[in-house]
């Protein structure tokens, strides 16, 4: 099964998302980088965008529309959301779509049409599809489901830190406090005065404080893990770097567990995945520790305040929050070895 | 009164903090810059430490002990703590002293020595400084008090944000979490690997986790001010930046009050402030609004969960933080305009 | 005469330039700022588009056609080139038009249009518009001319470093080679993709290698100067910071001149002067050193090619480059102190 | 002979250059890592100081005395220079040696002792070593020397920008100056006041003017390719970012030659190499276009100056500069494929 060859098309990539896809997928074993779609570049060499790219430097960029799907086995859909649903709805049923969009992250449409704003075009289609969180989703990725929805960037970060706890009791589901932070490539290559450098360089400020699209996708997964409504904090910060997200769970301790439970159970959880990891006791995760790399990296620490615990986790956001948790899925799917492509150390200093 | 022109010492000009209290009275009207001391660099120039601060370029750093102190009216210590109160402990009693290390911040002597390690030298003059979050303190230090010991950068900005709200009981006292991030200015000069730009930038981390020695001294605040014990979380995280520091106070409401409460409460507390400002509802506070001056931003925010409120402040850790607070402090105990020599406007971009 | 108010407008208070300005302007004691304009924004307050300007933050912006001229002293032109030409051209006749764009840099129209591809407007305004840098015009500004032309940011920092230089006949006028680098808010604030903080922060590039705008512009002045046509190999990169320009001027020494023959020309001819400095003998100019002042410092260093000199010139680029350099002009043309709202020391660190 | 497995030894450890040595060696198919040693840490575990490199965390440095080179078939010195020699010069003939410090770039040890202030100690070994700028020195390193010295990463990024040039006689060795820009870790992990953050970002100088180190080695090699002595103009920068290297070259042509020749040259002289490349014609290489990776990226622009052209290079400074150059030594001295481990695109964004 190792040695079949993936010919996979890349839908969007005149973005970082697409982009990232395309760096980690030029080292992958099994797979062959077809089509490259970018509707309004079309066109345009790939070199053009990307330079970095250098072994793609001079595929061309297609519209999606001149897609030939025959032998396509896998889609990443690299696009913005409500894109991402008008296109990947409705590809031919021999294509595995692995969505890093938002638009199949909900089980229930509503819930996506309230987020987001529109109604869903495939309210089927994000019925059936799997929520991508590799380390606890393999039993349906295995199944090579229609449509793979890669969870978004925070909500990698946080529900590794904090789902098993919600689902081992030993910590409330109540006064969930997630206070994350990001590097400005979680924002895109779009062009937003927000997103300059003169206005991200040497400062910092919270965003979407209160009402920021991940907090449903935490809590529907967090809901589904404590088997109640589950409503959490969550308030994100724009900091001065690329490429990186922390999130600092502040949380209750429930059921008479101990910080030590705590971190029993994620060492216990995690002790034989191959991307997620405690730090040593005491030490604190840093980006720098999993920048271009796969991996998520947890700790746990206790509160002054007693009864509370502070949970840390790291991962680069367009590795494991994106193009690397994407490839994963795949690998997972298509049975291939799932750290296939993915071995990479992480680039310090 | 405002034609006196006070003779300042600045003591431990080696470092940023009083480089920063020698950058803001160069433009004070009201102050001359005397001796300035940097006991391991004494004989050097200024100009070869700091070349920014070109006016003072040719002034040679002295001893501590050689400063003559005859006409000199305030002292600003710039020092580490230890060696803060060694030596201002020590000071003729003519010298006003204001500290802007942690020497004279708590009122506690036992306190100090639990959280410094080290048994206080002046237990006297500790219980009897004035803890100077100027707005919160001008009564007392209008009557010119031996010692100001001015509030840590994080306490400055977290009690200005959540001071208010626990006096007036519209916040609850319990379960107060303090998520901060701050610039690598605030870790100082010194040649820490932690400091060093390849180890800083590009990345995040959070530090001091449930043992930072700024808790304590928000605790002694609060705990004043709701008239009973307060534990706080309190986690900072180095953000990689030079200057700015930005606090999310994720905070329960109490007695029955709205977050429109909370943010009436600060309005009503600040109107009159010339440094302590209510951004426009729904704004974000950014570091940026206030790099290089004495501004205090603060911002509310309805939590997701119901019975939850966020509150946001930033400050230039060095100004108001540090340098800023103090000139201000002095003004106020010396009768001079509060807002003399503090009126730049921020740097941006 | 320095008790007098002038009226001041600023026209295109959306960028960077004219942000800067009136940032300057509020320490200003003879300026009062009147009409702001910014078209595009028309009916906004200031203080949505620059948070950071507390004092101006009610101030709405109009558009420049409803700007009322009377009781106008002095302009302050913030406009790209083409549409500075257009408005400021036909201001009423007793407004002293400051133009920090291009647009009546060059004293031949021909070379205008040229070099910015269009035909100048104005042409006789052009030819008798004086070009702005202070320490070389000061006779000329006395007069209070109709326009002022602000030089653009390298061309400041460039002729400050080697005009004396091409004067005084110590270094040849052939093979000069300018190798400059500047932070990203040169480019203003502009929707760019190559502005985007990812695109720019952790990374470096030469841009408009051998054709930058500012190479004739220099090349007019070092003409003017030399007494014959000069070319000069203009090289500019764009480097990870915000504020901030260092121009290496790598040069051959002439007419059997000595480097420290260079070095002591420089220091006769800016003796005198408040805001150009020679930093001490071996030290190397850093752009912190002059971070949001109106200084520029100069160094001169030997080459390991004999026959050769290196000199370097640091300045703020938005204030010694644009703002500032403005104001200081502003100041000699009305008999104002020279360094009046312009005192203030860098922002270190 | 693909399918050895060499066992390397990595000499100083607890530096960027060690680090960076161990992070590629990662990835190789024919090497495993063996003896770790950093004499000041020795008994710490790896994953204390490079948290990223997890794969090898729980290694524990030793001292180089105590280490055993029965087996060991490479050693790769990562030491500072004076110390390597020390190390190096002593070891069992059966190693292959390659250094990454200075201590063996010089053929006449008297220019090592002109530059570095000490006497060789192996005078000997320094004259017969291979100078490893592996695109000009595979006929040597083939017949797998004793000891390659690894180029410096100025005279990386300046001679594969420049070498072919002197020696096609398209340029002139005359005059040559080159305008070098790098970031931080070039400086290494040292504790100096200069590395930290706050000194660092935001900010930019020139340093060592006119007496680089790197200068000599230069002129050592563009000598022998001109068969004359030759002087460079070498003049670098300290740029606030992590990693990468650009220097800009301002040559003169020469033998009738044009822009187009020297293009020419470049392109044939590096047609068929993998790591060398030029950009596309008009494109100006970013550092970014190489970060992580082991690519050297060049273009030619031509001057406003007739008769001049100006060459660009980029490097990642720790990969081409240094870790990498030094795997694709050994993979030529060792008849491996010469881009064994060394595949990796560049992270970006």
């Amino acid at each position: 099964m190792t040695t079949q060859t993936l010919n996979a098309a890349i839908l969007g990539a005149s973005g970082y998302t697409g982009a990232e896809t395309i760096r980690l997928l030029a080292h992958h074993a099994n797979v062959r980088v077809g089509a490259i779609t970018a509707n309004a570049q079309a066109g345009r060499s790939l070199g053009d965008l990307f330079p970095h790219l250098h072994p793609f430097a001079d595929r061309t960029l297609v519209k999606a529309e001149d897609v030939n799907w025959d032998g396509v086995d896998v889609a990443f859909g690299c696009l913005p959301h409500g894109a991402s649903e008008e296109l990947l709805g409705e590809l031919p049923s021999h294509v595995t779509v692995i969505d890093l969009s938002a638009d199949f992250r909900f089980r229930d449409p509503t819930a996506y049409a309230t987020v987001y704003g529109r109604s869903h075009l495939h309210p089927e289609k994000t019925r059936n599809a799997v929520y991508g969180l590799t380390e606890f989703a393999r039993a349906e990725l295995a199944k090579k489901p229609d449509i793979i929805a890669c969870p978004g960037c925070y909500p990698t970060a946080t529900l590794l830190a904090i789902k098993p706890l919600v689902e081992a009791g030993v910590v409330s589901p109540r006064d969930i406090i997630v206070d994350a932070k990001s590097g400005v490539s979680g924002a895109g290559r779009g062009l937003k005065e927000g997103n300059l450098f003169c206005e991200t360089a040497e400062g910092l400020h919270a965003y979407s404080v209160g009402n920021h699209r991940h907090a449903p996708e935490i809590e529907q997964e967090l809901s589904h893990a404590s088997g109640a409504p589950v409503l959490v904090n969550f308030t994100p910060h724009l900091v001065p770097m690329t490429r990186g997200e922390l999130v600092t769970c502040h949380v209750k301790l429930a059921n008479g567990a101990t910080v030590d439970d705590v971190r029993a159970t994620l060492e216990q959880r995690y002790a034989d995945e191959a991307f997620v990891k405690l730090a040593s006791k005491g030490a604190s995760p840093d980006t720098r520790w999993v920048r271009g790399s796969n991996l998520c990296i947890l700790a746990v620490f206790p509160d002054r305040i007693p009864g509370r615990v502070i949970v840390v986790g790291v991962i680069d956001n367009l590795v494991k929050g994106s193009g690397g948790q994407a490839i994963q899925n795949m690998n997972v799917a298509f049975g291939l070895p799932e750290s296939q492509g993915l071995t990479m150390e992480p680039l310090f200093p």
